[in-house]
């Protein structure tokens, strides 16, 4: 078919990954225990498909300032825009409105499903992700959000994170939206710099105090020579805004009044941020006279109140003001899932690990659509991020999933085959994984094949065993664990043997019997490794 | 957000769909009976992402000449192609071309996944569907095409269809292409001809012989007027061509000599086709000389031999001459699974259903990367069709999903609210699914919301049950049956209550009585319809 001097070359676009047998298994489990806290909560399943109308999903992505940038689009023959979704939010909010009527109110819904994200790649950053997430859209009540930030407490806890390992951070936009407004950033022609404030601090954990402090005024030059362009407020703006999430800058306010020079500010810094620390500042700053803000700090009130008398203490879900998230259609209360182990992240450093998902409420998106208040609130779960951790906190153990019993072919004529074939379909018949090798090799080669699957058992039957009537069955793992140094005489005595030679008809009880020793070995290693 | 005047309009591009809950809940059960297959047969989950670059995807799609047609492309920022697979089979030998010194050979794999085509859509006919396909890389030998066919067999019996009501059909490339090449249409320079009497034959299932005759000849218009160009064979060729699927010409072509005027032909039709009707003909016109021919009959004859001495019988796998496949890259074997039951198909006709997967061998697939002949052979179920008629045949059955349990919201200040989320928390720690109501609406509102989520439980607590500390169940299902006709008194009498009271301690084991009730109630209707 092709010509050897025009080979194409096998490779992937960059920011694209395959995924292995072991992460697709973790992944299952993992997306099954999820499903099962969203289905206890009452959600529904609904899925919508990759590509949406380019229109309908709008334009809300964080760092996308350019229209287009950010999404892959391509025209359809009838020339509109079609793009690949960026998230599952905006094509839940399309779903909703156009089946608004037909829909139970409020309407609980989960879905998974991939994401793209015409991005530069990095290191653990992809331009295809997997998304889990859940959603509540007809009601305004912060009932619908406290709801959110407790099922996502439940689903860490459901995966097998400690308490203590993880927690659930609460804000709301509001909050912000009432100080910037205090602080003259409110009305439509200030729109592009309160974006600008948002994705600045939604950068704290990238940069720092500093960073945030450098993007919020003039700009930030990174380590590569490139230049941010800020905000571009004024010191007394970027400490007030600074104050909201950070201890030490908001104990300087409300101890010397007004700010002035905050490159002077060296103040010892508490040990965790807590909901509004520069009240009394902001008060003076006349931010209380901001009807959003008062709102925000209400609705933050009210969601810390109802966790708590559901049960839900701040080691699990916690007000925390330096939440923002980076999507623009955000409108109140914003949500992140974070882990607080150290483990190893996607580049094998040991970390802090962050941030796994978020979300918050969206009161706009189906609103867009529908020119009626249609109130909204979600929450997502970066799949494979979430998956890495789990991993890493030995939480997601597929070693369950046992290779093939390996049936090796002797003799290559259709009768042999024929009976190889039944042998395979007998142990299947059994429940027992079992295939028959399919290649042209030799014994030896036929071995090492299942050595490379990591098969327990081979099953040999060469023309003297079936002149008898019989089967060889190696036991491999017993096999390499002789051929590996025995200690001494007492285990060598207690090894079972490797090799067996049984009737035909014993075939399918003899290979349980070996899975089951090699089983009860598994076992017992596992309660030593535990009892260590 | 958004101004009224320029509300977007919610709607999906044409060809694309969302799915239901209980399209996703059947499918995610099929989908677990087919993986278990797939895993007792020794084949590992691998996955590629959904965008690879153009070339490495090729170009093997039916009814595409032209080049970018029939798939989603896009250019990436550094100017190269990218696209949306179109299969799950090219993105496959793209894997295992760049990995290929790190498997183990033969390779067995599998996997699921969304494929585009960029094609007009039509009823039942989606631009995004789902695929879920099996694959074996590294070995030439018939018996991995044959272990295809049988494990299509086992997924189609695992899936509850009864043997009979399924069939997979086999056939190979490489008896057409000596037949074609018998009549003069070997060689390079007949490339495209061939393909387009390939597309002619795998339209016989739509257009009957009658169609396919005249797309082996000058052309064919269909009922829309639209003219599509034939491959241009003379009678003599399209009846040597036709003979090799329809009984009724290869009859008379080997009773009569060479065919005339095929018009005249009218002879009986056989209950079923057969291998090789036409032999003697065939024969006679010189097709034995072709060495591609007896290549291809040979591996057919070995096909059937291994999988009946397998014990695998000819209802399940059958010889059919007239399977050819659309794609291209097919090069030896080829199958199909078809669904022999007269059910209704998406678009609700009562149909013999017919095809709900296929594939082949495509051994110049990964070669193409390579630059060596690397063999390999594949099974793609289309899995929306293949649900489709499962739900219809009544295999899916997904109602033992129970709808949550609703607490009502009484009261609506935060102590309340607190106190029905605990109520919740206790349900749901019981493993019963359930929600507080998350609306602003009063009682009325909220008992017709659990009506429309088909709620088996409501659950209430106002002022007076708070005081005595106790809750109102109701049983929503009793509720809904008491309220429709009963008959006479002693059905009365038998009727449980609709609606009780109890301490509010008594809670959790109340609801389980009633559901423990409900759920004995479905199983007597289903008894009782199973007696019907």
């Amino acid at each position: 078919m092709a010509d050897k001097s025009e080979k194409t070359k096998a490779r992937l676009p960059r920011g694209f990954a395959d995924r292995s047998a072991d992460d697709i298994r973790a992944v299952e489990k993992m997306m099954a225990t999820i499903r099962g806290v969203y289905e206890l909560y009452g959600f529904e399943p609904i899925e919508q498909p990759l590509i949406e109308y380019t229109d309908a999903l709008g334009k809300f992505l964080p760092d996308q300032d350019r229209p287009n940038e950010g999404v892959f689009s391509f025209q359809d023959d009838d020339e509109q825009w079609l793009s690949l979704r960026y998230d599952l939010t905006a094509p839940t909010a399309r779903f909703v409105a156009e089946n608004y009527d037909k829909l139970p109110k409020p309407y609980r819904s989960y879905r998974s499903g991939w994401v793209f994200r015409n991005e530069k790649p990095g290191p653990g950053r992809f331009r295809q992700f997997m998304q889990f997430d859940a959603d509540t859209v007809g009601t305004p009540g912060v009932a619908a959000d406290a709801e959110m930030a407790m099922m996502m407490a439940d689903v860490m806890e459901a995966l097998g994170i400690k308490r203590g390992d993880y927690v659930i951070r609460v804000n709301n936009r509001k909050v912000l939206d009432g100080v910037l407004e205090a602080i003259g950033l409110g009305g439509d022609e200030n729109a592009g710099r309160r974006l600008t404030v948002l994705r600045a601090i939604d950068k704290l954990d990238k940069l720092g105090v500093e960073g945030v402090q450098s993007l919020l005024g003039a700009g930030r030059k990174d380590e590569s020579g490139d230049f941010t362009k800020g905000a571009g407020l004024d010191a007394d703006q970027t400490a007030i805004v600074v104050s909201l999430f950070d201890r030490e800058i908001a104990n300087v306010i409300a101890q010397e009044g007004p700010p002035g020079d905050i490159s002077k500010i060296k103040v010892d810094y508490g040990d965790q941020a807590t909901f509004a620390p520069s009240k009394v500042k902001l008060l003076a700053m006349g931010v209380e006279a901001s009807s959003v803000y008062r709102e925000g700090t209400d609705e933050l009130l009210a969601i810390e109140n109802f966790v708590r008398s559901a049960g839900y203490s701040s080691d699990r879900i916690r007000i925390d003001p330096s939440v923002v998230r980076g999507l623009e259609y955000y409108t109140g209360p914003v949500f992140e899932a974070e882990l607080l182990a150290e483990i190893p992240n996607e580049d094998g450093q040991i970390v802090r690990f962050g941030s796994v998902g978020g979300g918050g409420r969206y009161d706009g998106l189906v609103s867009r659509f529908r020119g009626e208040p249609v109130p909204a609130t979600g929450f997502s779960i970066g799949v494979s991020r979430l998956m890495t951790a789990l991993k890493n906190l030995g939480k997601l153990d597929t070693s369950d999933v046992l290779a093939p019993v390996v049936v090796l072919v002797m003799d290559k004529d259709t009768t042999s085959l024929g009976r190889y074939q039944k042998m395979v379909g007998e142990l299947r018949a059994a429940g027992i994984r079992s295939e028959m090798y399919l290649g042209g090799a030799g014994m030896k080669a036929q071995l090492k094949y299942a050595d490379r699957r990591g098969s327990p058992v081979a099953i040999i039957q060469g023309g003297d065993e079936r002149a008898k009537g019989e089967v060889q069955i190696k036991d491999l793992i017993e096999g390499a664990r002789m051929s590996a140094e025995i200690a001494d005489n007492a285990e060598w005595r207690a090894a079972r043997p490797a090799q067996v030679t049984v009737a035909e008809s014993e075939l399918v009880a003899e290979v349980k019997k070996i899975l089951a020793a090699q089983a009860a070995d598994r076992a017992k290693g596992a309660s030593r490794l535990a009892l260590q």
